[in-house]
């Protein structure tokens, strides 16, 4: 007897937490991704910033899911979805069939209308773009040790970090973390710890998600790290060689964009409403409208009062597939609530900001807790012991280890 | 008072040692390379096939060299050497005086006359180039996962491994291990254990700077992990899609080159003889002749009965180095001796062959050796404690967790 095919597209927090669910469910499950492994998100910035390698945070999808046996992972970009018919197709060709599919595909980068700006200012949502953010960091430093002229060090030592959200603020914090201990003994001709790390923010106010008297105190926390925070601050343009900030130059060389994400092109396929960020609109049981088997999970589902935390997509892609076995089952589905449990980002060394079930908290205690938090949720990830034992040995000797050049992309 | 300077070029075993050497010297030392980093090049296999993530053999130059103050490190590519006038050039027009130059640039791959195979069978010789194999490998199973036609399954799970000196035998079992072990449980429509690996050797034996005896034992120790050992075998052609050994036509998505090396061409521009590999023919003070302020060390270097290894490198740099303070202190150099303390090949789990002080091992004892002089010997390494918690891991659960293809490349 065939069972019923659940296809799964992308291997993200939502899209692997539904597979696992389906574990022991009488289902053939079928994960496809562009890329052969997930990645622990939240540490990003740590890659980015060469505090963490890149095999730390990641692991492939296929290894997380090999003892589950009713699972198939292929390594595929999915094209187009063909809602109708009932099936997908994939980049290169493939036609794949689907009972009931979970799209979770997430979010890209936004660039509000200046898709060129990319090019000149990465943004940080894959492994590939901490890779490029990572080179890039390094080599500004490397070329103001060889340069003999004062003002292109000084744009080789500014880092501009555009949007103060959670990204953005830990961007921020570890580059100063970098530049003022890390690197400091390392130079001879330059001084690391001359460098300035911008942190702008359109708004009024960095981490505007928290309580205006947090952001005051992550404002003030990054500050002493070192971070220039401009508020109010609005981008006009990004070129090769620096930003404008409404009429104000600033020469830059590293310019990193965490200002703006927009759902992933895979959404508008599926033919069901959008919302301006162009993510899809589900129904309370995360399906698209008229399509009861397909669901919308993650970054890439519209639903009120969610926000785009890996909580909440582990949360989504369990939910879908419940609702799915409970289809299967002959059980009624049930609308998604989203429990949160609290939200929290970190400001360079040994501080934090977060607020854990209504409960504020800030500097070192908050660190703390972000560091309990994350190590303990590095789910079904062999690298917990190496990230803790990276982490300790960092901390008190402020080294930060993946600092490697490769040469490839510039050839 | 101006100091005399010693400019290195190149950050490898010869030059960082030459480095290491004049630390407490009255000389002003400038290290030059092109990479940010060290590499322990004895690893760069296990990289390669994913068994340890790049920054485990990796620390930045610069790094290593904190503690060292009358030492500057430079990231520049040298172009060429002037010897009359005693000054180099970068290769972004940067003019650099010396006093007294060491060069330690190293080795490149040789394809023999047919440059054009380099772009269907990569070779092993720096960090990029373990990345760059590691995702061809990684890619090729999962391709051969994805597709349904038999033929092209087979030339995607062939892998032809060229060269049966160290670094093909140590890549051949490598990959074995990954796909008779690792991967084994993670494929549903592929058998990764179907697998061809092909070693394919020129001469009569594999590692041939070894005892007969210990070939012999080595063959059967790549037999058993299922590398089939081809000797008296000349690649006649490669391209995208497989090799020619003599008339026969093997199918192979997979073609990694570890054939032959020849010396890095900056040796040339020194204006000193050299031998058919391009080295530099030393005089016993490893001098150019009639440039005794020009060192040559390392791979580069040619000197009667001094192999391509890593001791012998580091054995070099050492000596040149002396042999600048004896120039300063006014006593006399002395020619270099190279002291063989042995050589050693690993040969995929638990088996290695080895030469020590005159004594003879194999299998699981030599293996022993190997790991042993590997951890003692990961230098001023940060990581040894992590390598050797990665072996330990992949050792009990046949994992290799630096499994991870990132697009970058691809685009």
């Amino acid at each position: 007897m065939k069972l019923p095919q659940v296809v799964i597209v992308g291997g993200g927090f939502a899209g692997l937490y539904a597979a696992k669910t389906l574990a022991r469910s009488p289902v053939d499950v079928l994960v496809l991704d562009r890329r052969n492994h997930h990645v622990f998100q939240p540490l990003l910035y740590e890659v980015a910033t060469a505090g963490l390698g890149a095999i730390e945070i990641a692991e492939p999808i296929r290894r997380i899911l090999r003892r589950q046996t009713n699972t198939t992972v292929l390594l595929a970009e999915v094209e187009t979805i063909h809602a109708e018919s009932q099936h997908l197709v994939t980049r290169d060709g493939r036609m794949i069939p689907y009972d009931y599919l979970v799209v979770a595909t997430g979010a890209v980068d936004s660039y509000f209308g200046h898709p060129d700006w990319r090019r000149f200012a990465p943004g940080l949502k894959s492994l590939d773009d901490a890779m490029e953010i990572r080179h890039r960091i390094l080599v500004a430093f490397e070329r103001a040790e060889l340069t003999d002229n004062p003002a292109e060090r000084e744009a080789l030592q500014t880092f501009v970090i555009i949007g103060g959200g959670p990204t953005g603020a830990e961007l921020a914090g570890a580059v100063a973390e970098l530049a003022r201990h890390t690197l400091v003994d390392e130079f001879r001709r330059s001084q690391t710890r001359d460098a300035r790390i911008l942190l702008v923010e359109g708004s009024d106010r960095i981490l505007s998600s928290y309580p205006p008297r947090l952001s005051r105190k992550a404002c003030r926390q990054l500050g002493h790290l070192g971070v220039d925070v401009l508020t109010n601050s609005i981008v006009t343009d990004i070129d090769a060689s620096g930003v404008t900030i409404a009429d104000e130059r600033i020469p830059a060389m590293t310019v990193l964009w965490a200002a703006g994400v927009r759902a992933s092109p895979l959404g508008k396929s599926i033919g069901a409403p959008l919302d301006r960020a162009g993510r899809v609109r589900v129904e309370p049981d995360l399906t698209v409208p008229e399509h009861p088997e397909i669901f919308v999970v993650g970054d890439l589902a519209a639903i009120d009062d969610v926000p785009g935390v890996a909580p909440a997509a582990i949360q989504m892609g369990r939910h879908a597939a419940r609702n799915i076995i409970a289809s299967l089952e002959g059980t009624e589905r049930r609308p998604f609530k989203y429990s949160d449990r609290g939200s929290m980002a970190t400001l360079g060394r040994s501080s934090a900001i977060a607020v854990i079930r209504g409960i504020r908290l800030s500097g070192f205690l908050a660190w703390i807790a972000w560091l309990t938090i994350h190590i303990l949720f590095l789910i079904g990830f062999r690298n917990r012991a190496i990230v803790l034992f990276e982490w300790a040995r960092s901390y008190f000797t402020y080294n930060r280890s993946a600092r490697l050049i490769l040469l490839e992309r510039e050839e």
